[in-house]
């Protein structure tokens, strides 16, 4: 039976849980709070790398015997089976709560339903569903990764007030203000990966790297070109110690380009063609598989147009810029050819304000 | 000497008076309220058509001998010249006011200062600066009118998220939202004029009237088109019993042509060419020489971006919507062709809030 308070504690253990958002694939960022007669215990949240999880995080800075009759609240259903550590539910056992909280069930096969039905077996009290619609947002990458087999992607276009996102002779900086790339920073944090397309690896050399946000996990930096034509100059050939390069590419990439950034300490990923270009809902599954959860795509225009085509664009974040730079500038989206107005694809708003001097909107997909 | 409710109840007068933007050409749209004691006596405001003015309309509502010793708060400096009726700084002294609080001055010649220096000479109390650039912002457009000849110019831009006004077909209904729309038809509301390119004029067939917004004055309904190639069929051609019509052309344009639209009630005003396409700045101050204090540019992209070349773009309204339309849409800008990044127009965001489905951002021109 759910108590007065149960959601005010969800929220605070959904906040824990988004400060692993990024840092935890291919684990999923969960959080943690344990109360006891109305007090705060303890709070936990995933750590970078996916361990210890939230509810271990959690009960690791109590004393022992504290946990006694209290209350977890787990944004996520504890896990059941045995990896590098006991399941959390035996660890939730162990430590004599009287009531858990869950938010949503985790969809793994491993679990799905065994953490719970684990401590309701150990007489503990088990209420699922608090503030569900939440954690199912701030996990849906790890539970479209386990439900269909590939990442969450965002993408995030940032553009003059008329959409172009560099002028025709190409100079491109800057056009939104300092807040607004600090945000995109912070977008990165909260990614398990960058990916561009080609071009931009080509045209801008990005380091794709995080900067200015503290000691965070780096995210995976990831280009896709069919030849494997990406510059081995730049950042991306220069150093991967702190932040991997995987690169997508089709059949037929030369094998010296292979040898090269296998070389560099790149992974490839090779991904067959499709009816126009690379298949790239194969190579967003082939991401899936090794873990990644949530992925940011920053560009170019035409390899956005192509994962929008692809129907694998689940979040746009875009930054709407008050300067204009008129109809010879870069268009910030490829093409789309899309049949007629209605076959466009629809983004629902989530929400719009101010960073410094430019607009951030956020959307999502319209489910078909 | 200001008091401590001189503020609130010139926000008050202020609220009033945006009542009449759109509605009181050539007149300003003021607003007043008279106050004794800590009690509102009346509230007025500029009437469509400009008349009866602000002061006048608030002391109509008061019985005689009500104002004796009364406050009035008035968002512009009162008239002081004899037009259709008296002064209003006569109306205010007449009636024994013991003080007034005005936001601005009127920098009309005929004015300026001399409304303030009558009641002065009166013996009324006169405060002024109270909540002036709030007051300066309502009346952009009569200020700019005088002081620099022409009307203010609002740009409107709905487009897709990527910047896109209509597919590559020329689809275009509908990319924002019925909340937007609805928006669209309040900004019109405001504005004395609506402005459009020949191209609009000719793809479109608008009507542009105010559809859905009560009994309102309608704006000025103008096209521009150097050759005044304007269909002799459609909404501009039939009827301009309520919503003038008002075309602007080059010395080009054929005697045919012209003699047709005078036939239709329409106002034409002649616009030497300037160094690309018509001469815009000539043309907006002759709008202003016959009393336009505020228009709404509703496109075009190469009408808007010749405004925009030409610098006489004050506001933008830009509608965002979460639709895709890819490179081969139609842009919401023509070709600006600024040599390089730090030459394009700048403008600094007033707010972002969501409209419906919609993302609405308002900027004004940053000055240089």
């Amino acid at each position: 039976m759910t108590q007065p308070d149960d959601q005010r504690w969800m929220a605070l253990a959904l906040s824990l849980g988004t400060r692993g958002l990024g840092q935890t694939w291919p684990n999923p960022a969960v959080g943690c709070v344990i109360v006891k007669d109305g007090r705060l215990l303890a709070r936990g949240w995933t750590q970078a790398g996916g361990r210890p999880h939230a509810e271990q995080h959690a009960l690791s800075q109590m004393p022992e015997g504290a946990a006694r009759g209290a209350t977890a609240y787990v944004t996520l259903e504890p896990c059941s089976h045995r990896g590098q550590t006991p399941p959390c539910a035996s660890a939730l056992i162990k430590v004599g709560l009287a009531r858990v909280v869950v938010a949503t069930g985790d969809p793994d096969p491993r679990v799905s339903g065994n953490g719970l039905a684990m401590l309701r077996e150990a007489g503990i009290e088990v209420v699922t569903g608090v503030l569900e619609d939440d954690a199912r947002r701030d996990q849906q990458g790890f539970l479209m990764r386990v439900t269909e087999g590939r990442p969450m992607v965002t993408l995030k276009l940032a553009s003059s007030f008329d959409g172009r996102i560099a002028t025709a002779k190409g100079e491109s900086q800057w056009i939104t203000g300092p807040q607004a790339r600090l945000q995109v920073q912070a977008l990165r944090a909260s990614h398990d990966a960058v990916i561009v397309g080609g071009s931009t690896a080509r045209e801008d050399l990005p380091s794709l790297t995080l900067r200015g946000m503290g000691d965070r996990r780096q995210p995976v930096r990831i280009a896709v070109s069919a030849g494997l034509n990406i510059p081995t100059h730049g950042p991306l050939a220069e150093d991967n110690s702190t932040a991997p390069v995987w690169l997508i590419h089709g059949p037929s990439a030369p094998q010296q380009a292979r040898d090269f950034w296998i070389g560099r300490g790149a992974t490839l990923f090779e991904t067959p063609n499709g009816p126009s270009g690379l298949d790239l809902a194969h190579a967003m599954r082939a991401l899936g598989q090794v873990g990644l959860t949530r992925i940011l795509c920053e560009g170019g225009g035409s390899f956005a147009a192509s994962l929008l085509a692809a129907e694998i664009v689940d979040h746009l974040v875009g930054f709407t810029a008050g300067v204009m730079l008129g109809a010879e500038g870069l268009p910030s989206l490829g093409r789309l050819d899309y049949p007629a107005l209605a076959d466009a694809p629809r983004f629902a708003l989530i929400e719009t304000r101010r960073i410094g001097e430019d607009v951030m909107h956020r959307w999502q997909r319209v489910a078909v």
